[in-house]
């Protein structure tokens, strides 16, 4: 039985490297329910609430789709307004009676602490999805996961990485939690590249050295980097006062082919937390990337239904026992 | 075949004692499946239309629940604006439509009338999840449930009853159609404490002493109590001309604990249809009850999948099949 | 192997003969589940992103229930402003994220050819739920299946049909599509019945010109028609300028009982795209005639269901496993 039955996943502070590696040990077992080589009905019957406050598209169906190659089923609540959270009901309310409907909680919610504040009422376990500014913990770790499989694939570990992260620093959330999580492993040399207003927060950076590893910052994308990652992030307009504020960033650390080839080695892996803005006056992350092998940002996404696989199979408990409900897929055609 | 088979349940008007009695002996049989001790897929391959033309987080998701703890699919709908009602079509052709996708329908809608409209057009049996001021027959069913099941857990049935209704009768319907089940029972006594102008109306109060029971009407919470359930309702404020008119009943009829020892016995259960309004001036019924054990809220809605699940089963004639498409589970955790 | 697998289906351009046949004959076989005299789990585990960037309960549902009577599971997203597509992400990029959670997508967007560009992004094969004014491809092969359905029950196949369509034939999309689909057929006869400036366009009529076909344009409801179908369509408000101008149209070419039998021969059969404006003033296809056996609306909603479990089946290669996942069905009550 693992640590993680019955638990809540709300931060990434309440991960320590054995919880990381339990969890990314699960991930892999799941790979072959994701490729449809197998099938496994192991929850089969049971319920996951995916109540999403605040919408997203992509970190919803995610988390149902991972609970579906489980064999569980999905109730699912998309907008506030749908919600007796208008009518005055307190979050605690709320979550004691949904709990009552599911067997595990995948939320976002638009306000910091909110996620937290609804597991107090919850009897099942509570996976925060997103509450606002705070913290995106499953972000973080498919991040993370990837991370580790792309360097596997280059036969490497975590350990003695280089990432650069770019950007928007101050109020990207994804990058905050994996630095956070990239503190424990050892001897992780990161690179900042931002506008001096939109630098990495300063406790991030004091994490960082506590830890024992090492930082660079810039305010430009110049030069040469040996990254093994660069983490690019999206200018996110609403974090500004105002459209005008953010226009003044956009562009200004923008990612293209040639720029790539410019500053980057030739295996630095690309990621991104998306959706990346693809207009034209947006310049965050340049379609003529998408023919580069090391572009990782789709690889991301899918391998964030196994890490939201490996959480719900740990937090029901299940985790040993998917192989014993496998099945054959009849059907001819996946991609994956 | 019970005389649900097919049945569209409509109104809590069209139960005698004998159906309530069939209903609830039918979902005192589902206890091990919302406890997970046990997994049915009786209903595999069935198909819920659960149609929410008017939101209702709480009531959707306990119905697809209930449908999916008996192995059924649930496909939804939630808003009016998603629907070609919006482009004039007619109950009866959205009826005659949408009964063709599925086995069964609960149904959510602002309009009095509305879902019995829609059930001439349905093919298959629909059961009303709430049609504006109108009905909500299961919300009615869940509470004379929870009433049956507090009673029994001090060794009392429901004949002999002394209830409570507290806080807006006159457009409270769950304490409306409350009221006319309980009539079906022996020896009821009703205390109804609400403002003059928000009292119970004159054709409940009929039907009570044309039944042969007792009732008391008092206009505030004064006094001493012996009832055996105090049932709070909601200062529903979007019945009222404005807010104005509503904020002057605000709080009038609060309950606490300190209130409730104040003029309740030891033993009252607290029950309220839920959601309450935990915003600092709503006051209907604290958060300080929470520790009472003889809060029964939550227990409520807990027992409205029941409910719902014995509904279903009746309605498609597996009420007596279920054991037999029974399997183990393989999960740990459930804290139901 | 059909030559479906994996395939796209974006448009009725992309069928002939052969193509139709196949999944006629695909479709007729599913009738069995349709009407749960026996349910199927072909495709257990497998999942359908069902996207309704543009709100259609009808299309979304049916696409939806298709997919749970072969065993799958569905993941729906609904509206743009759900989306990521909001925050300036591409298709290319949506498509590439969200068909890594899931097996096949079914797709309504407002936007003409969005459908198609998504579909270059996609991993999995899409189905075109309608893209604006463009195509609407399931809706033209269920009213085919439809037409070849309600000719077998009077001893006739398609080929020498004479079907008059009626109404708004210039934005009628549906229209469009079933002419089409007709000229792959033998010795069809079309009567276009339609104010001059709603007529059926150039490009169409050459189409039937060129594949031998006849047919005559009227510019009201006059005479005496021996058409096989009489193929209504609704005045789509929102393809006018104003509701002025819609409204000069409206009720022009009503259909009703009386009008129907002063016209048609006695076994026409009536057919609609749905929905049918049925408020007093809208007068495109009378309620009275619910009880003419020859209303035929009712079965081509139900036909989609057949049709899209049949595209299903072949775009996974299941289409002659289906049965080896049957089961029977424990349940009492359907009246399709």
């Amino acid at each position: 039985m693992s640590r993680f039955l019955g638990q809540h996943i709300l931060s990434v502070n309440q991960f320590d490297l054995d919880a990381i590696t339990q969890i990314f040990n699960v991930a892999d077992t799941m790979q072959v329910y994701t490729r449809r080589e197998k099938r496994t009905t192991v929850l089969d019957g049971a319920i996951l609430g995916n109540l999403f406050f605040e919408p997203s598209t992509r970190t919803r169906v995610s988390f149902g789709t991972a609970f579906n190659l489980l064999g569980g089923e999905v109730r699912e609540t998309v907008g506030v307004s749908n919600s007796a959270l208008a009518k005055g009901e307190s979050l605690y309310d709320t979550a004691r009676v949904l709990s009552g409907y599911s067997d595990v909680i995948a939320m976002r919610h638009p306000d910091a602490g909110s996620v937290e504040e609804f597991s107090k009422g919850s009897r099942v376990p509570c996976i925060n999805g997103g509450d606002g500014p705070n913290e995106h913990p499953t972000q973080a770790l498919l991040d993370l996961y990837t991370i580790k499989k792309e360097l596997a694939f280059h036969q490497r570990d975590i350990n003695g990485l280089h990432i650069a992260m770019v950007g928007d620093l101050k109020f990207g959330r994804t990058v905050h939690s994996l630095a956070k999580l990239l503190c424990l492993f050892k001897d992780i040399r990161f690179t900042f590249i931002a506008p001096t207003e939109l630098g990495m927060p300063d406790y991030i950076l004091d994490t960082i050295t506590n830890a024992g590893h090492q930082f660079n910052i810039q305010d430009s994308l110049d030069g040469q980097f040996d990254a093994d990652i660069c983490y690019q992030t999206r200018v996110q307009e609403e974090r500004f006062p105002s459209k005008e504020e953010a226009n003044k960033y956009r562009g200004k650390f923008r990612l293209n082919q040639a720029i790539y080839t410019q500053h980057f080695k030739s295996k630095t892996v690309i990621m991104h937390p998306l959706p990346r803005d693809s207009r034209a006056d947006a310049n965050e992350l340049d379609n003529d990337l998408n023919q580069n092998p090391n572009l990782a940002i789709f690889r991301q996404t899918d391998n964030g239904v196994l890490v939201r696989m490996a959480l719900f199979a740990l937090a029901l408990g299940v985790e040993n026992k998917v192989k014993d409900y496998e099945r054959a897929v009849p059907w001819h055609y996946h991609s994956n």
